[in-house]
Order: C-alpha cells, then structure tokens, then sequence
C-alpha cells in the first residue's frame, strides 16, 4: 500500500512531554499512515499528499474519554433535575429495557460526532449490546474501549448471561483496529463478589482491563459498609480485585485508606465532575488523590447526566470545582488539567505507548485548537490556560486519528451529521413510544 | 424614517412568562424597528424588509450578564491559578495602572464579539475609563449599563477624584440609546462609608442604580466584623445604602439573618459562579437565597477570572454546583437557571419593562438557538434543558439587539472580527511592555 502523508505546518505545539507540558511555536507535524514520523521546525512540503496550516492554530493530542455511555446521548434532556437513584429506577433503567441494536447504533453516532467536533478520538464506554457501539466507532474513525457492563445483583444465571455477553464482546474487538475490549463489572454494588472475582480471573487470563464504577455516592458506599462492613475499595482490595489494569470511575467518596490502597495498586480514577454534580453525587478528592501521584484521568459520563460530551468544558467544570472544594486556586491547575484529558487518559487505557502525547512513533491522534477565536485572545497570554479556562469544544478546528482526517476546518470528512442527527431523533421517537 | 421590520418565522419560542417559562412551537415574532410587534402562529410575510427563517431553531430573549469588566478580557490567561489578593495585588492591580483609553476599548471590543457570539446584548460592567467601554458598546450594537469603580480606602481626595469621574460618566449616559448609568461603589471593604453613604444619595438624586462588590471573600467578611462589628450586608443596611436599586455582585457568605436583609430590601444578586471557583472564594448559597425568593441573577465576572463570558457556560457550572453544593439535584433547575439569565437580570438592572422577555412592546433583544446540532440532540427531549446542560454560546445562531442584527447565521454583521482580535492582541503587547 502506498504511503499517506499529511504535513501539518507551523502550529504551536502543546504536548504532554516526560511528566510536563512542552510548548513551542513554528512546528510542524508529519502524519505517515496512521503514525507521527517527525515533529521539527522545519519539515520539506515535497512529496507530501497533504498539506493543513496550522498557523494561529494549537497542535495537540487529541483528548482521550475515559468514562462515556455514549448511546445514552439518546436520552438527553429526559429526565433531568433528579436524584440519582431515582433517575436511575423510573427513568434511564425503564427506557433501557426498550434498548435495542439499531438504538444503541444511531445513539453512539450521535455521540461520535459530538466527540469529533469537540477533539476527542478515544473514549472508555460501558453499556449493552457494546458491539452496535463498537461498529459506530469503526464506522466513524475514532478509538473505542469497550465494556459490556455486567450487572448480575447475585443471580447465578444473570452472571453467567453477562460473561457471556463480555467474552464474545471481547471476542468482537480482537483484531479490530481502534477497538479494545475491557471486561466492566458494573459496579461493586451491581455486581457480586463472584462476578467480581471472575472478572479479575478473566481480565488476567485475556490480558483486559477492567472498567467499573466505585463510590460514585454515599449510598453506595454506606451498603457495602453494611454489607461487607468495608469501605469499597478496601473491599475490592480484600478480594484481590484491584489492579494497575483498572479504570475506576466516579470515586467520590473516599477515604485517606482508600487513596493508599488505590495508589498501591496503581487504579487509575476517572474523574467525572459535571456528572457528580449534576446529580449531586458528591465531590471526588481529585486534590488529594493527585498529591498522592495517583494517576488521574476526566470522563464526561454519559450525556443523559452531563449533558454532553465536550471535554474542554467537562475539564473547566473539574478544575474550577477542585479550586473551590479545598479553598486553593492552586488545585489542579491548567497543566495538570491538560494532563489529564490527553496523557493519562492514555495511561489508564493501557495505550499510552500510542497516544496521549504527540512524539514520533506514535500514532497520529491529534487535533488543531482555533486560536484566532474571540475567547482565545489574547494569543501572546498562557496558551494552555485558554485551551483548559476559556476554550471549548467548539474551538476544535480540525481532528485526526489514526493518520485519518475526521474533520477540517469543523466541516466533519467522513461522517454525515445531518443524516445522523435525523437518525438519532427517529430512533428516538421509537424510544418514547 | 421609515419602519424597518424583521420577521423570524417558525421557530421554537421559550420565554419567560408570569414567573414560569412558556414554551411554544411553529411560532412568529415580528419586529419592527426596534421594537418586538408581534407575536403568532401566523404573521403575514408581506411588505416585511427581512425574512430569517426560524425552522430547527429555538427564538429566546438575549442573554443579560449582571456582573462584567469587560476590558478584563485582555487580561485573560495572564495570572490563573492564583487567590484572589495575590492575584490582584500583584497581577492584576500592576497590570491596571498601565491601562489607557486605547487599551480599555479595544479590551472591551473584544469582549463585545464574545458576547454577540453566545447571545449575550446586556452587560453590567464595572471598571476604569469606562466612557471608552461605553463608545465600544456603542459601536458593536449591544446594551451596557456603566458604571465607574470608586474606590477611595478613605481618602478624601480620592474619594473626590472617583465621585467627579462617576458623575461624568453618568452625564456621558444620559440620553444615549442603549446605554444606562450606574454608580460603582467598589465595595464596602475599598470604598469608604462616606464614599457608600454619599453613592447612595447620588443614586437617589439622579434615579441611578447602585452596582457593587459584596462578601467576595471570606477574608472580606472577616475585616469587614473587625472594623465595624457586623457582617457586610448588616453594615451596609444599617448605614441605609440598601434598596432594590443595588446590584450586589458574588455574595458569597451570607449568614441567614444577611439573607432577611437582602429579601427585606430587595436587593438584586448577581451570581458569579466561576469565578467564585476559579479564585477558590467560595459557593454563594443561591439555592436559599431562591428559597427566600430573593430576586439572582447571572454574572461572568471579568476573563480574568473566568475565563470566558460564554452565559450557556456560565449558568451551567452555576446550576451544578448548586445541585452539589446542597446535595441536592432539583437546586437551580434548568426552569430557574433560564430566568437567571433572561429575566432576572433584566429586574436587576431595572430593564424589565424593556427586555428580558419575549413580548409585544418589549425591545427586540432576541437570539436563535440552533437546535440542529448533536449536542441539542434529540429535539423532541427537553429543549429547555438542552440550552442549560448541554448547550453553549457556540450553539447561538443569530443575535438581534434593538431590533438590528449584530449576527447572522454565526457570522458577525456588525463589528469585524478579525480586526478586534488583532486590535486586541496589538494592545495587549503595548500593555506587556
């Protein structure tokens, strides 16, 4: 096959670089097939089949999701205003029960192009009938790590259901380029301690990670105290569940026990702020757990509790609520911010050997921020805080991954968004019937 | 001269309407000069100058923002990640002292785009030199509403200086369309009790509202019991600075018995969420402020410390920290935080016959919401919730004020962007040096 060169030329590049951020102006990046061959100030234009400027432009690694339900975009706006319990119990779970192939499918487009247009090209998603979730992200270019979420609340045959559903999921992904399988007890509570425990045994015998969802609130935390007389983690640590390998999201209420137990296993915490507050689940230690070196990393959650899915206003909303809960400005401040939507993001997929940062050998996972915006000037003024403090979504120019343009000059390439917009309103019609 | 008529034909109307929000679909609004002259299902397009087309789109009133310095913007990602004293004794204050007429309009420029972007006409603002600010108000089409800072710390000579300029802006106000004088007493820890006692006669004497600073910090507060024995709104009450006509912005910490007093003389809250994140002072308690029916609205505070004036942004970071402030998911409901924004800020700044709402006889102050986008999708779900929890400034298609059309199709008619930006980034050197 032919080489595929893109040159991107003369941008500012914002990359995360040996546990900092590096910043320098007038690069550019080459883009052979799906991997970064050379950053330099100065890169030949001859041979090259493309050509973007990125003058007045931002060249930085596209943002990795560590926590989506991206099909729930379908139910934005339904049940707003509620408590979680109960928006859960009348409201997601009996729409959940109409769910099928074609739902899921046009629900995860929407999300897609959601997540193009705002420069994210990885996201960590948990749901059902995950392989109409994995054929949207084949069918759009992105990255996707994928979970079916195993719910079995101590029933023997439910638990055997939902393993069987995980493995062939994980049988689905392998092979597939862009697509991970991770296996996703759903959550401690959701999920029994033999679910638990079997998903560890297969996450070690496959060589998958595990997504689940911890502490996410108090509640949750005050059962398994009742019912194990052990705070989560201490629990999921008790049973030899926790590993370097997994994902856990939420992680609202903990203790400074938990927090060792969690950085004694490396567990990377996804962080998912607007979600939690919407909610009113709680505030995740993000300060505290950072101070520890935990590796920390942002997740928007699914869009029926954020309510959408623009990482650059999801790291806003966390950072400013991290400054405001400990009563230090200084709390997660606008580099670690841009840490955690790009490089530990990587790390908590296992993919940070790929992407997460721009350097040469790594795969072509980057996008370009408008910096001739309005909100973006001053453009002489800290360029990273603009991108985390003022910046959104909507200042993505232009998103690649995989060596693959998915939009230019917010004209999206390869997908439809009219079609997929009027698809994902009929599908919900039928939804609501 | 002749009628000059704007017809938006079939649009999505939501609007604030006897205390809740009405909505309505397949609906007209006529404009006529600068006036809103009807509204139907059914509004004849004959003999009408201009036709916008209102089909996929929500029609709502402009967005007022009570609590502003928009020549800030230029100070935008210069000091992040700070307290709020370092970051104004020692950025911000050093950086003010160079600022001229030059600087302070072209800051405000670039402010004025942002606004007509994400659908804001109505400013409150706050700041130096600010017949500059009004020219550039003038000149972009948009409502302002003025007011000098006057801080004395006691001087007299100060205090002199600040009182002549302040009644040489109102007089710079006075009779021009679209422009509204206040009196800015800074606050009541950098304005004097003279200085408080003598803005509150001017206020009565010329009919002016009073804009002001209150219980930002809890550092304030504290300094504020020391030098006079009680809490900032008790001080300010017993020397009778307080009525319906005060605009107090932040109002961070409030004791309840504060609370009494604010409902008692109705004064008009203006909430500055991130701000108040952002420099860590504090969670202003709006869900009980509401409670007591005490009439908030909706600030950004300068980009200094924001970082952005993006109001969609802003109400959204509002609402949800509310909801986990007081762990309470139906705090500040979408329904609520849409009057914040609208309405009640058109009571704050006593434009409420004038704007804020969409009804006959009122000015048209109005913006279309493109609902034709992923993240406004599916748009048979709450759209009301749509604009709050998913949508942002970026969404706003179309931006009306005084019956003219300062954007179009997301393109600026008025003002020419890429001249500002650069303007903006030209000064902003001048200012560095």
């Amino acid at each position: 096959m032919e080489t595929k060169s893109i040159l991107i030329e003369n941008g500012t590049l914002i990359t995360p670089k040996d546990e900092s951020i590096k910043t320098a102006k007038n690069m550019s990046v080459l883009i052979e097939n799906d991997k970064i061959t050379e950053i330099s100030n100065k890169i030949s234009k001859s041979c090259v089949d493309k050509v973007i400027c990125g003058k007045g432009k931002i060249i930085m690694p596209s943002i990795v999701n560590t926590h989506t339900h991206v099909s729930m975009s379908l139910f934005r706006g339904l049940a707003d205003d509620l408590e979680l319990n109960s928006w859960l119990s009348e409201y997601i779970w009996p729409m959940e029960s109409k769910l099928d192939r074609e739902i899921v499918y046009h629900g995860a487009m929407l999300s897609n192009i959601e997540m193009i247009r705002s420069g994210t090209t990885t996201f960590n998603d948990m749901y059902f009938l995950m392989e109409d979730v994995g054929n949207a992200a084949i069918d759009s270019g992105i990255r996707g790590c994928l979970s079916h979420g195993m719910i079995d609340f101590g029933d023997y045959d439910k638990r055997k259901n939902e393993i069987k559903s995980a493995l062939k999921l994980l049988k689905y992904c392998k092979g597939k380029n862009r697509l991970k399988g991770f296996l996703g007890p759903h959550s401690p509570i959701t999920a029994s301690e033999e679910l638990l425990l079997q998903s560890r045994k297969m996450a070690n015998k496959y060589g998958v990670g595990l997504h689940v969802h911890v502490s996410e609130t108090k509640k949750e935390v005050d059962d398994i105290l009742d019912a194990k007389n052990m705070r989560p983690f201490q629990y999921l640590d008790d049973i030899g569940f926790l590993s370097e390998d997994v994902v856990a999201a939420h992680c609202v209420w903990l203790s400074d026990k938990e927090i060792d137990i969690i950085k004694a296993h490396d567990v990377k915490v996804s962080y998912n702020p607007s979600s939690n507050m919407k909610l009113s689940s709680g505030i995740a230690p993000i300060h505290e757990l950072l101070a520890k070196k935990v590796s920390v990393s942002l997740g928007t959650d699914g869009s029926a509790s954020n309510n959408n899915l623009d990482m650059f206003e999801e790291i806003k909303i966390g950072s400013l609520l991290q400054k405001v809960h400990v009563s230090n400005p200084m709390a997660l401040s606008a580099e670690e911010s841009f840490k955690l939507i790009t490089i530990n993001g990587a790390k908590a997929l296992g993919l940070n050997d790929e992407i997460g940062s721009i350097e040469i050998g790594k795969k072509a996972d980057i996008i370009l921020f408008d910096t001739l915006s309005p909100n973006l000037t001053p453009n002489t003024n800290s360029l990273i805080s603009h991108l985390i403090y003022s910046g959104n979504g909507s200042n993505v120019d232009t998103t690649i991954c995989n060596g693959k343009i998915l939009m230019e000059n917010k004209q999206l390439k390869v997908l439809n968004e009219k079609d997929i917009i009027e698809k994902a309103n009929n599908v919900n019609q039928k939804l609501k019937k």
